[in-house]
């Protein structure tokens, strides 16, 4: 760990100047890329190759897919996870067919409406308070088959880790991939932050998305230190014989591939997505802990990615968010969301704990 | 002009080797970036800042565009060329008003219908035989005003440079302009290399566009040596203000911004753009003159940006094809296009024309 | 009173032949139209005339709805009911704007996913148990309005008389009303039954609408005794001036307009609404009372339109609905829903009521 | 014949009041409806049925349309034409596939962009002089097949009769058809007057339908007689089967579906489509050849349904209007378009050529 912590460092904020607002725990959005990603992309910087994918440089990052994901792949490249989420059930679902996901998911709460306007399918959903749905929520809503006034059941789709960064257990998504198959559904997970969940559970890549009978995934990169880029995964090429043509139509085909694949291939190599997603995982549980030694402050959910909720009084959320900016989940219960990131340090999470030592003593 | 050459040449693809297809004069979407750019997004990363735009580097490239573009212009990025026509369709248009364009226009010929699946909008076509359109065509499509059986001439469209290289004077976008004002309509301008268009005219960027009178101008990255990365740019505040919905509702905002503006900063700074595109243009008038001097070879198009259309015989086609890849504009007439960029150098044009010599004498 | 049911007695179906199966409590769907709609639509089956509206008839319909909604509306119709509500959506919503409404509505559970996938809104589902909606959960999900990430909030839709045979008062929908107006938002009710709730309120169609400050009303006709036709009418002449065009785009513009309109200045003329709608609601009335008696079944909902929902025993449902089909609405508990219409008679709430009291004595 | 031009003298509008505008010649779109299609709307309005198809009227509709069309065909109702034509697109294609079909044709000229808009295909126009299509023409539109940046070509539409009266013959559609069948691509064809063309080629409906390897029809109503309806009739059962889900998401699913069905065997029983339509086309002939007596008129298309398109002074063309509104078709050239109808006269044929008499005078 250590490497890898003295390599981040090189890029890190400069931490709270004077009178400047700092982002370290509002989002792994906020971040910079891992610096190993500017050099991904000057490495690629050589010579004209073949637009669009198809050169050797996308061939090559695609073959690391495969090492990580197993053999019976399909991968294509987009620009954000909001078209990962999009085209993924573009490509699937027939306008009048659905998907059954959480409400509390980014496919419902922050897309804008994407995945409704742009795939004319309706959203169904299900209730949640830790971020995940559950089987017999499923059950209940699995109706009306045959019926034309209704939009169809076609899709489930899952968040891992969840929004309330939680995660799935390798069993439970397999119930619910289980629960899909007898029904003629797909499986759909929305992996901005897959990575985090691979380290979280302690397994392989493929063992919770290929194994457990995901149908496709979005496999995200921005969240988890690419400068730019999302992947979707297809674990049935039969499914995906129509993807390129949808994603051009919805503006998602880059002419430069290799830049955004290059950038995959290196958080796929020398596990440095295992790297870094336990570095971000072990600072969560580092803030976690320290937070919860404060007894007028508590912990809502539990913290197995990089994501800790807690509610605390509402003078000091004022007060903190001055200097670090981060988002208030529930304006009426003032439960926030703090994140940590690949380049999220003791150093920082120490000067928030102290801040709040400093209310206290007020 | 020197020091230009020098620095890119450090980029420059290693010409032709052995058995190896070279993609020079295919496209400028098959180049790598401009090694400014690679130092542009090192530059930004650094440490976290607000996601989705509004960070200071964000805001810092958008300075730099009204320096460029004249203050009263409202400018967002997004990730590719498609992106950037359709959101000014769908900013502007209602889905039953329609877009004149040219029947050769990218938004028609290239786009996978992304215009029409988008917006619901229509394009009318005009004939067009160097990529430009003429006034008595829009005359001749601006009809059926207010009958509901007819979607309703709202906006027209041109590309700057076109995609046959041929460049609308000053005077003829001000009459497209004042056509469009004299009826309500709004004028777009496809802008993927426009920095050509202003090269090419010898104007600067606002000469054609603010001062010409056009609504929004799709203003080109990738083609211009960015990694990724288009901008939108409206030069009427009052137009863009749903904007941002539809960019994120068509999954074109990202989250890490800065990656993109600073390197549009970059190459609206120190006159980067002026001498990129200078490059590009005289090394097209090179291969133009090289190309002309070959009896066999006709030469379709005025040579005024960076492309060169040319026919010639069609055995030629086939063994240039084998070594440097471009594209059969029709495989009728056999006319090719050969397109240059910020890297191309003399001596591979000088390659390719020995390679037509060598052919001559079989 | 007597008159018309003299009248509708004309075209009552022969009740309950044997081995033949009844639709008569099943839906205001299923009843064919009122005798008055075939010679309204022979009446202006005369000559040529200007097709898709414009023609006398139809401006003579439009002078009988400014008589009944007040002058300054404007009426256009179309097919059915699910087109009447997304039109409504289309012509005041961009599709980054939302619309909050029952999780109960038709909107919701009944239209296949339309109003998503015609006009991109999202809907914000309110929890109802009666159909109708509160104010408080208005203000809840009255959130992140500037956040593009987010779908704005921007209509609000009432089902006006609800799914359930309810009715919002008048001082209801004025509340509902207000709350939009002070917050920009439109008010939109889904009147599919309209006619049912002015009688049940004892109120002109006008006190009910443009008088409480509805927008735009699906102002309804299938299910009111029409053959075809449903109304869609603005209160405020500026919100529908692109509605012409969207019609035609949705695909909701006849030729022949005057046999729509014509059954609609039938309907709205002579007080036949009222008449109609009496009979209706006196049928349901009826029905409610003789179900009460039965210890085993429970009126679930009020009554105050033409539908009775009951819970009954499992096995009563099953008999009665091979000889009466009607729509089990809760497979769970066994609620059902029962509708009364404009040919509804004594003698067959007796029938219906005898199958269960000779179901009782097994 | 006689019987049938008395019958239809009962609803023939009383000719040409003083002041009054008559508009006989305008479209088969402003006329009533044929007597016998009241009739049949009356004939089923008697007893609650299953709603949205499916009731008895219904299904034996569907076997009249069988013993015309061949049994292995499935056949929808909906509202008009322009919903008939979009369907058969949304049922068939993806969102990036297209339809090459004419220039003139009423999907590209009069929908108001709905094919675009509700289905997001695309157009590709092909020239027409006549209305029809050529297969040559077809050819060279079929191109850049696998091309991710272009619509992929998977149907042709044709519309028989054509815009302009004339009739593509037998063998002309076989080859159409051929062509298709050979490239694994759609065959449509708008058939808003399709009757007109059976009894102009003295075939029957499935001679030119099943018999010439049509895939999916759009099977016009209102044009010959109805009151409203038209018919989508797929020819491979394989294609319908998502069908119901589309039209009703599209809001094509009438809920009194009888009232549609029941004029539609109406239409198809006891030859009363050929009846009428020989009347329309007998009237044609006979204003064809009246006007061809006057020297100033050119007939400009070959009359072969019940279109008349001619030339003639403008002055003439302004007088005339006053009094028999119609359509001018070009008002460059004041060619204009007259129609014949099921309850066209030869009394008012003379009429009309009698006011060009006496124009000539002056």
């Amino acid at each position: 760990m250590e490497t890898f912590d003295k390599n981040v460092s090189k890029c890190l904020a400069p931490l709270y100047k004077e009178g400047h607002m700092a982002y370290n725990f509002a989002s792994d959005n906020n971040s910079g890329a891992l610096p190993e990603m500017i050099d991904a992309v000057r490495k690629v910087n050589v010579e004209h190759v073949h637009a669009y994918g198809g050169d050797e440089y996308s061939e090559s990052a695609i073959d690391c897919f495969k090492k990580n994901f197993g053999e019976n792949i399909d991968v294509h490249f987009v620009f954000n996870g909001t078209a990962a989420n999009v085209l993924s059930i573009k490509a699937l679902l027939k306008s009048y067919e659905s998907v059954l996901c959480a409400e509390t998911s980014h496919l419902n709460m922050d897309e804008c409406g994407a995945p409704e306007a742009m795939t004319g399918s309706k959203l169904i959903l299900l209730p949640s308070v830790d971020g995940k749905i559950k089987i017999k929520d499923l059950d209940e809503k699995y109706i009306r088959l045959g019926d034309q006034h209704y939009s169809q059941p076609k899709m489930v789709s899952i968040t891992q880790p969840t929004e309330y960064g939680t995660v799935y257990t390798v069993e439970e998504m397999r119930q619910i991939s289980d629960w899909c198959k007898k029904r003629n559904m797909y499986f759909h997970v929305d992996g901005a932050r897959f990575v985090n969940a691979a380290t979280s559970l302690q397994k392989s890549l493929k063992e919770i998305s290929a194994d457990v009978g995901v149908d496709v995934l979005s496999f995200g990169g921005a969240k988890n230190g690419l400068i730019i880029g999302e992947a979707v995964i297809f674990f049935n090429k039969n499914l995906s014989k129509d993807f390129k043509f949808y994603r051009k139509q919805l503006m998602q085909l880059g002419s430069k591939a290799r830049f955004i694949s290059s950038q995959f291939e290196t958080l796929l190599s020398n596990d440095l997505w295992k790297k870094s997603s336990a570095h971000s995982l072990k600072m969560a549980q580092l803030l976690c802990e320290k937070l919860s030694k404060f007894p007028e402050i508590r912990i809502t959910q539990k913290v197995q990615a990089n994501a800790v909720f807690a509610m605390m009084p509402k003078e000091w959320v004022g007060v903190l968010r001055e200097k670090y900016f981060f988002y208030v989940w529930n304006e009426n219960t003032w439960e926030v969301r703090l994140m940590t990131t690949f380049d999220t340090s003791e150093a920082q999470i120490n000067d928030f704990c102290g801040i709040i030592e400093s209310l206290k003593k007020k």
